[in-house]
């Protein structure tokens, strides 16, 4: 295997401005990095090959700043976007760091913050439309409990709708070309954060007005932070045609959100995600959302973003060493795969028609059929030789 | 408190055939006792104030028994049933024991697999509309994987809505007055199970043909296995108007799946569970599903029945005693629970007039915002002193 | 169940100074309360009737303060002690916040920083002894890793066992009577931290020159993370005489560091902790490691904190309760707790007259044995009773 | 890389007659494969490359055999260790299959039970000398407990101690040269089973009256189902010169047992644990307790055994080319990692030189240390690009 995982423009990888712009301050520490300017990283990932920047309001125009500053702020951004040819693929809205969201922000209790956090996001979609983001994202970080006494789930899932109903009736209004993108995440900050999994973003969108706005972000993190299985949960979020944007990253397990850089935890996991992504024909961009380490120095910073993307482009090319493999597919054959494509009804077979083959049950060879071979070991390991480079 | 916590059938208690008579074979060890007679456990669990009954096809009828003896088991068990007054609330279909299902049933690779699947759900929801059970639940033990690479994961929930439209549409030309309730988790036996959680069944089932058929059935040791907040979890289910039928047990954390008897691990997440069905006025079955530990002789399994039972009501009482005191109620609007149901929008409220309200962003005081008193630990605290008996 | 759960010095509560002192700083957020003055706190929970305070060296004195600073404070420090009577118990020593100890402190790859970490340790040791803390908590909060290619593991338990070989070395020079505690703590802030759980501290400290010296301070939160049961551990560290001091809090399993207020959220485990405490005689402070919820007010942390006492009182009176009862006493005979203290061979039996018995092996029935009693149910069922206040 | 990964006996790699022979039943499903000769084991474990088998009594001759059954049972195992030149090299007790044993073993609270466990094992002792295997493993699956109430724990620990203890003595006596190794597991089947981690049981072993005759036998999904770094574990169990013996396979997190095939779950780990054992000279078998997953038929069982080989050899070949890239020894230096082999005193220093040492505090620039780069990323992306095969 060479060494050509050099990322380019056309892979459409993007980050987020505040994940090399991470101080490292962590629960039990200061800071370790300075502050970094939004303009400089631009040019650094554009130099490492990256083709798009994402951010909160507040990683770009600090919490507070006046027009004037904002505007300032804006112009010598998007000199930078400018220069580079970076482009701004999504924006967020911090909801999460100001003491003013510690209970909530469409969900608080106080009902001038949940307007607060209306307007905040509004003026923020705005901005969101004029530096030509077509996702919009949305993490809940601080809608959730700590305690079952304090919250009204159902009245804060209503709160959550209002929201979402009025943000894609904004959107209408003022004929943006944006949708919606909601991140689930289980815990962390909140003790326990609502919509919490893919899923459960999945079935809120469907009470939504318009749900054909709204998709999911999901992050491999957060789902690995619920012990569930990363591929599978992109996968039904593909199903229900809602992946609308990714999060990838690091996370082992349960524990802390990590936020480790793409692969760097579970590879095979990893691994097969990209298959999946690939596959499908995910048109998105290949955002990450990592940290990098807190003992890293400033430099450290660009290391782990490079190898975010080199990682993305190695198992990119694994995977598809590995659908071109004969005997891959002659395995997946062997286990059964494709038949899966195929209905279990046979093309206008009816219900009735199903009740009449006997062959469907009276006659049907429990026995044999439960010991049959199913072949899953087998081709698991030559899952993990592709990975391991073994073959 | 005085002691009164004795269930009558109007409380709605009902168990599985499977968990009173599980014998306690366990991955490491063999039965530690004898089969249970299906007659015996309802007359027993009558005699401890059970209203109601559930079963899995081969709970109540073994695996491959010939028309006359699953003729005279039903006559037997009808008969047990007119004598105590017991009635089948839910039935649901074994579709994991059978070695011909170890690779999946709606989702088995194996098409042949797949369609006796089919047939012998089909035949058992006839079975639940003779015996006048109403709702008949899912679970899919079996769907999942331990190996990314031998699951095509968006066929495999093709088949699972071909199979649940199916099962839809039979009822309805059968003119059966059933609804199924899909029983999420997230893994065990396999190593990861579709459809995880309840959030991620609520958004498979809006995907099908017949969404308005189909709720879920969550579990609270299932929902535990997933790390994930239980009253959360069914909130959100009563929010989509989905709880259509309840699994009630106790789980400590992630670990295999324990099935403990109803408040046996976490106290305080069970009482504010009871707290949200009541106040929720959730209409449907108390259904215990737990495994008398694997330890206790025959006796044992009814001690631990009548305690599921007897542990709800008194979390049942409590639940009313802290709805109706003073100082919770106090504490509650101190804490600011009750005013999340207010609309965020005042009434006609305009997304213009939220923009154009200086009081919601421009003159709102942030700062004090972020001082304000949430009073959420003592509420919290009061919450303790109700489930301690302590106030 | 009157209502006198009013703590006294004779409790021997305590409160790291850092508990209440949090300023609600985490991952995703800014501080929500202002800093808070030792003395006022000093000064707040003696009132609240707690016994001790305990602190890092930097919550008392400013990292980096200089000599006059330091002394003054210390004063200012002193003079609220002797006014309340409060003492100062344990003392610990931040080796995580700054930066420099981003790597590790006395395992940090960097030697300089060992030495660094070892200095300040010392001197605060000193601080110990001049104000009669009795013990030294030593947690290890950045001694890990996040990658396993970036520490050898067995020379950084090397260089742990080096550092605590000196502190036991130079407190016997100076003829301090400290002995010293180490927290174990599985991750967070670092990926994976050095022994992990109370089992690898306690393993560890049998490697030490001066075992005696040494022992553990187990934290609630911190063996939940792991997963475990966490009367169990500290029953293992009473077993093996090392229960030295404790942290007292609540964590809702394997997720982000909670430090919950005690009780608040297994309840259940929180009562058998208690009971076990009690039961086995455990002489040392009652210490609270918990956070104030990052949405509280000012108010709303002496709240939390009274609560942590409060909700140790109950227990304390349930277990007593507990233990007093008759029919748990039966109960627990009925279960054959007490006959586990009987050893398995008789006084003075040999291995060869054990290998003689035929009532042991030859003539035992274990298919008899197999399907005895445990009555393990009932026995969990009237401790849920007692800690519901049910009977 | 080519494809030279083929065992032979010089690898030392051995399998449990349970693995191979797991005939897939779970505690939802039936068998899916018949039981399995374990002379037909051992013959194609032979062909496959192995060297060694390890069995738990019951595993070769069924519980409650006569002696002549025994006797003939050994003899054509004997005849087919003979005929391949397969060495036993680990036995174990099976104290957890049979009912007798459902509340405990050595810590039953049944006294007799207990004594019937110890006769038990004392009757394997002689069988693994006689068999001429050195190491005895002691798995207490069923030491624990699912409720606090009923068991205690101090007790159990004593007669946990008891047993080891009367082991001990038993083979000094008899001159067996036979070492004991405890497997650490954290629950399942029991709720909580005690000594639950490495470390617990290096604790546990500190308190016994022949420690140098007992280590452990770490399994990584075990230390895996704690949510543990496995890597660390072991790292720790070498430190203190504990690790006796090892259990390979793989687990995906914390969830029930699953006993994949070793390399299945999180490759980076198992990547790092060869390396560890490799580069650490560990010098015992390669043992795999693993189970070919419930769906293979029988011929898939030899497919994953030899799969657990394959990867084994590819990682230690991978951890081999790491140790040998000089690239990858620059980065590891820049990173600082071998630097922490250096005590972190001078070679005769003093604590009182220490003190004196300006360097070592006054003088020392924290600020400047905070900044250091530390070069982690970079040394781990390395790792992830040998584990790949991408470079």
């Amino acid at each position: 295997m060479g060494d050509s995982f050099v990322p380019t423009r056309d892979d459409h990888f993007s980050f987020g401005l505040w994940t090399v712009g991470w101080q490292g301050r962590d629960p039990f520490g200061d800071a370790t990095r300075a502050p970094l300017d939004p303009v400089y990283a631009v040019h650094r990932l554009a130099e490492l090959g990256a083709w798009g920047v994402t951010f909160h309001d507040d990683d770009l125009i600090p919490f507070g700043s006046d027009e004037a500053a904002r505007e300032a702020t804006l112009k010598r951004f998007r000199a930078a976007l400018d220069e580079t040819g970076m482009v701004v693929e999504m924006i967020t809205t911090n909801l999460f760091t100001h003491p003013v969201f510690k209970e909530g922000a469409f969900t608080a209790n106080d009902r001038s913050v949940r307007r607060y956090a209306l307007r905040k996001t509004l003026r923020n979609i705005d901005l969101a439309a004029e530096l030509g983001a077509q996702i919009f994202v949305a993490w809940g970080g601080r809608e959730g409990a700590e305690s079952d006494a304090a919250k009204d789930v159902r009245a804060a899932l209503d709160r959550m709708k209002e929201a979402f109903d009025i943000f894609c009736d904004y959107v209408t209004e003022r004929g943006y070309p944006i949708k919606f993108a909601i991140e689930p995440k289980p815990n962390e900050p909140r003790g326990d954060i609502l919509l919490p999994t893919i899923g459960h973003a999945l079935a809120f969108i469907n009470e939504l007005e318009h749900p054909e706005m709204v998709g999911v972000n999901p992050e491999v993190g957060h789902e690995t932070m619920a012990g569930l299985n990363v591929m599978h949960g992109y996968a039904q979020a593909l199903w229900a045609k809602k992946l609308f944007h990714i999060d990838l990253n690091g996370q082992h397990g349960l524990k802390y959100d990590q936020d480790l850089r793409f692969g760097a935890a579970d590879l095979k996991s990893s691994f097969f995600l990209v298959d999946l992504l690939e596959a499908a024909g995910y048109e998105g961009a290949r955002h990450f959302d990592f940290k990098p380490l807190r003992a890293e120095d400033p430099e450290g910073v660009w290391v782990s973003a490079a190898a975010c993307m080199r990682t993305y482009l190695i198992l990119r090319a694994k995977a598809k060493a590995w659908r071109a493999d004969a005997e891959v597919r002659e395995a997946l054959a062997a286990a059964g795969v494709p038949d899966l494509s195929q209905p279990t009804l046979a093309p206008g077979e009816t219900i009735a028609e199903l009740l009449a083959d006997p062959t469907a049950y009276e006659q049907f060879d429990v026995e044999a059929a439960g010991r049959r071979a199913t072949n899953i070991e087998r081709l698991d390991q030559l899952a993990l030789d592709h990975i391991l480079g073994a073959r």
